[in-house]
């Protein structure tokens, strides 16, 4: 089965900075983006529509690390690759590569969890099991 | 010498979605701003004053870690904690931690290089070493 | 009774555009900050916290006019100053104007409503009048 | 001659706002990108090509008026139809509108100008006219 998923999209103008290069805080836009569509490849419904059912309102991270290779400019199309490595408990793990044709601009890892509102504190949000009946629509 | 600068915002309703807490890639963008802020703290010009003399258009980031702990929204007031952790040869560590009073919600690890247009090729840029009577200007 | 209210901010390098301006979307993301801190010095709650009393999500925007007369650059200071330059049933104008010292960089009329969900389409939004308890915080 | 282009995206996740619609600001940001596809749709270079032999750095925006009919959420497709509907000395009228499938989200009209930088003050950026090779490749 495959398991990576690829999203593509062009570098804009206002997507970059008086360096002329992507201003990097909008690659880490682009990867939540291609994890978004990791899971509606794969039939999951939108956030928003699962709310109601076990209040699953989205996939916050919790933990990120990426690494930097090579700059773009506004008018290239990249494409973000993107699979899930691990599961554990309640979280996963999400690799992303950033690609401009065969050059790699960017790797990395996070660390997401399916969060719902916290029952008690509408400040904090928490961490639950992803149910069994769309578990089962991802890739083992 | 004091070596932590101290970067504070409040976190608006357009920097939060749907499910109503901070997205994420607006604490890189925090988080980015603190680093300007805090070189512009020991006296180093904006970086477009530096261009002219010695190249230098920025500090692009070529790696970074971060863990997010705990969620924030919109009207709360946050501080960015910034301080050179660690020089070497082109680049440097940046440590961040992100805080709302007392509770600590982010803690991120940047590694930077002070940056020049390439000679030879437009699309990609070169890490330089900071002039010595600027880094003079920063802690040891 | 003073009806104008005052929001600063500093032009971050990341809110520049390869031209090594303001990316033009940002004012508008400053427009909105500075509105909603319009209100929060009224003493108005957040909308959040009206969300659960009287359904009211924010004060989205149905029109807006702006002209652009100056250019600003990252690590300059400006301010956004806000007021509300007429009232109508369901809706209200708000006048901004955004300066860098002296100089005037751009106004803006926005026509907001304050909205709640519509009752019976998840998918729009309905202009409500604002409470009159809330209302009477507020400049006449 | 076909004079309108389309630029279609995708609202994602974080373009909304805790509200649970695009945060208006974006919209901004998709009509600008629009205008730059616009451009290239017929042929002309990206600015940072043309800006080594005529000085043009973008287009940027003296005016913009947007009324906002219907809102939009994440996971929903929108397409942006962009002309110009007016040519000026040195600015020009462009028109967009943005829609999801059948229905009209938004309108808009955007004078913009072709800047360089200014050849005195680089703080100020000047309008100039289009050179006539450029302006022959676009719809009269």
């Amino acid at each position: 089965m495959n398991d990576t998923q690829h999203y593509a999209t062009e570098v804009e103008f206002g997507d970059c900075d008086p360096a002329g290069i992507v201003y990097f805080p909008n690659y880490f836009r682009w990867m939540d983006a291609a994890s978004r569509h990791y899971f509606r490849a794969y039939g999951l419904p939108e956030w928003r529509e699962l709310t109601p059912h076990n209040g699953i309102i989205g996939t916050p991270l919790v933990d990120t690390q990426a690494r930097f290779l090579r700059p773009a400019r506004y008018g290239q199309r990249i494409e973000v690759r993107s699979r899930i490595s691990e599961w554990r408990q309640k979280s996963f793990v999400m690799t992303h590569s950033v690609h401009r044709g065969d050059e790699l601009l960017l790797e990395c890892t996070e660390v997401r969890v399916f969060a719902t509102r916290h029952p008690e504190d509408p400040e904090r949000i928490k961490a639950v099991a992803l149910p069994e009946a769309l578990r089962a629509l991802l890739p083992a």
